[in-house]
C-alpha cells in the first residue's frame, strides 16, 4: 500500500503559499523534478484526451525575455522550473481516432473494440451545443486540474510554486512560438526553493471557513 | 519537515484510475474524509478568492434523484460522498470587501492596509476586458485546481474517484437547489472505494509520451 499519512498531506498544505520570491540560487533536484513532470502527465483529463501542453522553461535568457509579459513578476526570473500550462485549441476526429488508436496499442485491444467509446466522445466534442461548446476552455479546465495536481506534488515534495494568471497572452505565447501551434498557455507556475526573505511564507493563510465553502447533504 | 517520498507519489498516481464501479458497501472513514475536506478547503486559487462551493452528498435519497441528471452513471449512487464542484457566477465589491476585511483580521492588520491589493483585485475582476472577461469561466477554472487537488489527496489516502463532467447542469442543479444561489454546479467527483469485480482497474493507464506533452526549453 503506497498510503500516505494524513498528517503529511495536512502539513504539506499549510506549508506552501504563492511564493513571492524564490532563491534564484537554487535548482530542483533532477529526481525531484522527474516525479513533478510524472505528476503532469499522469493528471487525468476528460475521456483521458489530455488536451494540454507543458512547456518548462529553465533557459535563463528566455526567462528573462518572459519577464515584461508576466507583470514583471520576479518568480518567473527566480524559480527553477518556469512551467507553462498550455491548452488545446481545437479537437477533431484524427486527434480522437490517435487516442483510440493509442488506447487500443496499450490495452491489446483493437480500435474497432473500442468504437463506442469513440463515438461517445466525438458526440461530446465534436457536435456543436453538445458537452463542449467552447473546446479551448473545455482544454483549458483541464489543464487546471494538472496545475491543482502539480502544486500538491510539489509542496509534498517541498517545492514551493506560485501559481500565475497575470500574464500577457498574446506577446508570451509569441515569445513561446505557440501562435501556429493549435497550443496556447493558459495558466503559468514557476516553481522552485522560497528565499529566506520572503515575509509571505509566514503570513498566516487566508481561506473562509469550512462551513462558509463546504455544504454536507446528509440523510 | 513534512516531505513526502516521490514513490509514494508516483505510486499513488499510478494507482488511481477513474474509478468505474465502487463498492456501496464502504463509506470513507471520518478521519480520512477530514483530511478531503481539508484539501477543498485549502485549494490555491486566483487572489486567494475562493469563488466556490463544494456540495457534500451522502444522503442516499438525494444520490437517487441526481442519477439522471448524471447520464445514469451509477458511480453517483455507489459512491462514499459524492462531491459537487461548484463556481461562483458573479463578483462584485462586496465580496472583495468582504476577503479584504477577513484577510486584514487573520494578519492582524487593517483593510486600508491592503487597499492596493483590494484595488488590484478590483481591476481585473470588475472592469470589462480585463483578467476575467467571463467571471463564471475564471471561477470555474479555480474549481478545477480544487478537483486536481483533491484527486491527487483521494489517491494519496487510497480513496478512489471519478471525475464527472457528464452531467445535465439545468436539472442537477435545481434538484441541489443552487438555481438562485450564485454557484452553479461545474464538474462532480464521486469518491469512495472501488469495487473488487471493477475491471477498469486493472486496464493499463493510457497517457501520451512525456516527449509528446512536456517540452523543454532549457539553455
Amino acid at each position: 500500500m503506497h498510503s500516505v499519512p494524513q498528517a503529511s498531506i495536512l502539513q504539506a498544505l499549510q506549508w506552501r503559499y504563492a511564493t513571492k520570491a524564490f532563491d534564484p540560487s537554487r535548482s530542483i533536484p533532477s529526481e525531484t523534478w522527474d516525479a513533478l513532470e510524472a505528476s503532469l502527465v499522469l493528471t487525468p483529463s476528460s475521456f483521458g484526451l489530455q488536451p494540454w501542453k507543458f512547456i518548462v522553461v529553465t533557459d535563463p535568457d528566455l526567462k528573462a525575455r518572459l519577464l515584461p509579459h508576466c507583470w514583471n513578476q520576479r518568480q518567473v526570473v527566480d524559480c527553477s522550473h518556469l512551467v507553462v500550462f498550455c491548452a488545446k485549441q481545437d479537437m477533431d476526429a484524427a486527434y480522437i481516432d490517435q487516442y483510440i488508436a493509442h488506447t487500443a496499442s496499450l490495452r491489446g485491444t483493437t480500435p474497432d473494440a473500442l468504437q463506442g467509446f469513440r463515438d461517445l466522445m466525438a458526440g461530446c466534442l465534436l457536435n456543436v451545443g453538445s458537452l463542449a461548446t467552447d473546446l479551448p476552455e473545455w482544454a483549458t479546465r483541464q489543464a487546471y486540474i494538472a496545475l491543482g495536481q502539480f502544486m500538491l506534488a510539489a509542496a509534498l515534495l517541498n517545492v514551493d510554486a506560485c501559481p500565475m494568471e497575470g500574464f500577457l497572452p498574446d506577446p508570451l505565447n509569441q515569445e513561446l512560438g505557440l501562435l501556429n501551434s493549435g497550443f496556447r498557455a493558459v495558466v503559468l507556475c514557476p516553481v522552485g526553493f522560497r528565499s529566506p526573505d520572503d515575509a509571505y511564507a509566514l503570513a498566516p493563510k487566508v481561506r473562509w471557513p469550512s462551513s462558509h465553502v463546504v455544504e454536507y447533504r446528509a440523510k
